[in-house]
């Protein structure tokens, strides 16, 4: 049998969950991420960076994917056969790069990086395998001072951005009030510690499931609409109520918003009690926590409730009360190492959801302190506590919004090539722009096909096209193609308006006032955008 | 037996080849790839980036590291049991990217990226397994002309980071040259393609071995100072010397150098014939190829020889031709993808080995054409060339000439705490010296030991720190104290020399005029430091 040999050809793709970044999302993160820099420089923290590699034991297994491969993490054995990870966030990173330093380090130790971090995650619209993340930690900052610092420094990063306030609030919560109900229900000690792992796995969800879901996870189990079964924590109904009465504490002014949106909206219709307080809202609802006969036997639970009292301090005398910082004992936060505050920022302004449904924006970042992260390697308590920024998310948010800011440099000057035995005059043409600080190119492609130049330009945006052929070089000349104008003029010819004096299309010039010309006619456009975009906003 | 369970702490450490970034590292890697970004941009290059992650047949296997685990990438095995592959540089992944995105990509596609690739090799001093990486393309661009630009990009490149012309130089190759040479010598044909390969990955060791070791390589075989032996290519002492006169035209302006330096030293004393050739050498040593009788039978080769004459003629039309860009037939480069042209950038400036030697610093970039990178997946030709440069090496290179800015902000005015029940208020004060847009943070340590919070300014580099206890606080007043100063007169009593008046060390002002007063003194700081630059500037 003969066989046929025949050469496959390789299929250019990526793996799933992975993409490849544009021009104007390179542009837009990068001003975002130094926008949130100088946020963060301003309060004093400092940039630090851990590799993408970690060993898998330092890394720790915090993340709530335990059912994925390797518990949702991205791992590789080395030569010496140990287990090397991409790391899942920038936290356990850095509680691995202070303890490595632990002698050199000044406490506290006042940090911020920026960073990919890597999920083994099942892929799916949104969802992605590689996201930015971007992280501040107080290492050595045993006080709630710390957290009430890094819920207001997130604050001020979402006005730094251009978020309006009241389009975005910091919720606050503390795992000790939570552990203090758990208790009291009858969840405490080691036995329940899995238990215990599955009710805030649970309560997590409340961002994206209704309540009426979240019991389901806590009860018995829930069938989601692929018929897929998740098995439930196995609470009783009256845990499970107890749960609730402590979640619906929720303070949540934006309830007044006028705007349509869904969220939890179970609590829309149930928790009049608590939704009809007014303000002092944070300082009623602290005072019937505390007030709680059943809760406050627990000595963790009022542990945790005075924190929120010394928390809300803090923001009221820095004037955060304004409902830019709540207290909500509906946060949770996904990862398991927090101990005591934890705080998310949530974007409160409706968008779209893919069923067509008005909902709030929602988290972009969150954090709390993790006091026995460093502990693991130190054996010695080292109270931290810090918080992440969804980069990616935040972008979004922002694209929706209307305030990210993509524009990059216009695009260059063109030099086009009419005659291929020529090309080091071209070439020196586009040196002397770029020597006078003009952004210009030679075109690289075929240049045999003239209108294939053109076209480029015009596809390119570029500003103006410089060409000489053999007559323009036999005297000495080069002719400028004012794209834009050229553009401008055939439009208005189509539209029959004509609002201002139009300039010459194509002008020639001796070769030797090239950049002099360039300048004057790059100058004489950018006045043009100016006119244009007064005369737009005038009318 | 009775068991004794002791827990064992875990040890912080990090897989051999990676490592952390301090604070300096960073800003000053992000101030030269701004600096780096700011040449592509004028060129007309925009950014686009690809993720870390690759499928590991979109790759290729082109690394030289074939005695490698996995041949020098880190791979693993997806859920679909489809293998990926952590990029082990920014070309292979941008000639996925355009052959996926093909129909929409305007040509030429001219782009850069900065990024993080990593390499599966033996880690050691200085090697690591994460790097960072800079490279530019020009997609769909055929001709000389774009390896052209690329070489000249790589030269402005080098000027924008403060490296003055002479300390580096940019040395062209091209690989059809060699494989003419090859194929004389009798290394053609499809038998011969490993040979080719041994060839050229032996060649490519000339910036680490003389060429003594490389005709070990070359020919039997090297037995390394460790007693590993590595097999040679097989080839007969005639093909060798004949290799030798192909790579010794290599044209060396900074011979004249007079500072000693260590490189390929064999040619030193051997190459008279070649080292003599005075300006323009580039046209001589060009003209001299070109009429070797034996090589010029090859059309490889002559095609490769005529490629130079057009790159030189661009070189020297743009002004090039002064010792920045140098035709040097001794580069090889180790990437195997490349087609014809190859570049690379050297600094040439002495450093100090590990052996205490004088050696110039050597190469910090370089690239080639790669017209084969794309057809891999598209089965069209689609010409392209671009250059890669180590970011760390040349950051490694930018300290050793004393031109790396590592500044950062100044370091935070400290808001030290007297009294843990008036942390609201010390929180005030911080938030109202940065409202000012004024660096500053309350200390968020353990407040109760005072003197740690001073020492803590002092490590930390604080200008002022402000205090307020209780007597202060009773006649509404804060204290604040001049760190600098007061350094500077401890400093001047030890030294017995005052060569200005001082200011007090220490003083009190109202609360409400704290940020005016911090305003004013940090003004008055900045003064003295621009003072004592221009005292030490004069004398």
């Amino acid at each position: 049998m003969a066989k046929t040999k025949k050469k496959q050809k390789l299929k250019a793709r990526l793996p799933r969950g992975f993409v490849d970044r544009s021009s104007d999302d390179i542009r837009a993160t990068d001003k975002m991420i130094a926008a949130i820099s100088e946020v963060y420089e301003k309060y004093g923290f400092d940039p630090v960076e851990t590799p993408m590699f970690e060993y898998t034991d330092c890394l720790g297994k915090f993340l709530p994917d335990s059912d994925r491969p390797n518990e949702g993490v991205f791992s590789l054995q080395d030569d010496d056969e140990q287990w090397m990870s991409l790391r899942y966030d920038l936290t356990a990173p850095l509680a691995r790069h202070v303890a490595e330093n632990f002698n050199v380090i000044q406490m506290p130790y006042r940090t911020y990086r920026s960073g990919w971090v890597f999920r083994n995650e099942k892929p799916g619209p949104g969802r992605f395998r590689q996201f930015m993340q971007m992280d501040a930690d107080s290492v050595g900052a045993p006080g709630v001072q710390a957290d009430a610092e890094m819920c207001m420094m997130m604050a001020d990063t979402m006005e730094a951005l251009g978020i309006e306030r009241g389009d975005y609030v910091v919720r606050v919560n503390n795992r000790k009030v939570l552990d203090g109900v758990m208790e009291v229900i009858g969840l405490g000690g080691d036995d329940n510690a899995d238990k215990r792992l599955g009710v805030m796995r649970s309560l997590d969800k409340l961002d994206k499931f209704e309540w009426d879901e979240v019991a389901k996870l806590l009860g018995k189990g829930r069938k989601d609409e692929s018929g897929d079964f998740t098995e439930g924590v196995g609470l009783s109904r009256e845990q499970i109520s107890r749960l609730y009465w402590f979640i619906r504490l929720r303070h949540r002014p934006y309830d007044q918003n006028p705007q349509p949106y869904v969220l939890n909206p179970t609590f829309g219709y149930v928790s009049e009690d608590v939704s009809a307080a007014s303000e002092p809202i944070m300082k009623d609802m602290l005072t019937a926590m505390a007030e709680s006969e059943d809760y406050n036997k627990s000595s963790i639970y009022m542990e945790g409730v005075s924190e929120f009292h010394m928390i809300e301090a803090l923001f009221t005398a820095a004037g955060y009360d304004d409902g830019r910082i709540i207290i909500d004992p509906s946060v949770v936060r996904g990862l398991d190492y927090y101990t005591s505050t934890v705080y998310e920022c949530e974007l409160t302004f409706p968008v779209t959801n893919e069923k067509g449904d008005p909902v709030v924006f929602g988290s972009v970042g969150g954090g709390g302190r993790y006091d026995g992260l460093v502990k693991r390697f130190t054996g010695q308590p080292v109270p931290a506590t810090g918080f992440s920024i969804g980069v990616s998310r935040l972008m979004t948010a922002l694209k929706n919004l209307g305030k990210l800011d993509v524009s990059g440099n216009l695009a260059p000057v063109l030099v086009t090539v009419m005659d291929g035995s020529e090309m080091g005059r071209y070439q020196k043409m586009v040196q002397d722009l770029r020597e006078a600080n003009i952004r210009a190119e030679m075109y690289q492609g075929n240049w045999k096909k003239f209108g294939n130049q053109l076209k480029y330009a015009d596809k390119r945006g570029c500003p103006l096209a410089i060409i000489q052929g053999e007559d323009e070089r036999g005297v000495g000349e080069v002719q400028i193609k004012d794209l834009i104008e050229g553009k401008r003029l055939s439009e208005e010819i189509e539209d029959n308006v004509t609002w201002r004096e139009s300039r010459p299309a194509q002008i020639s010039v001796k070769e030797g006032d090239l950049v002099e010309a360039v300048r004057k006619l790059l100058a004489e456009q950018k006045d043009d955008r100016e006119k244009d975009r007064t005369k737009q906003a005038g009318g």
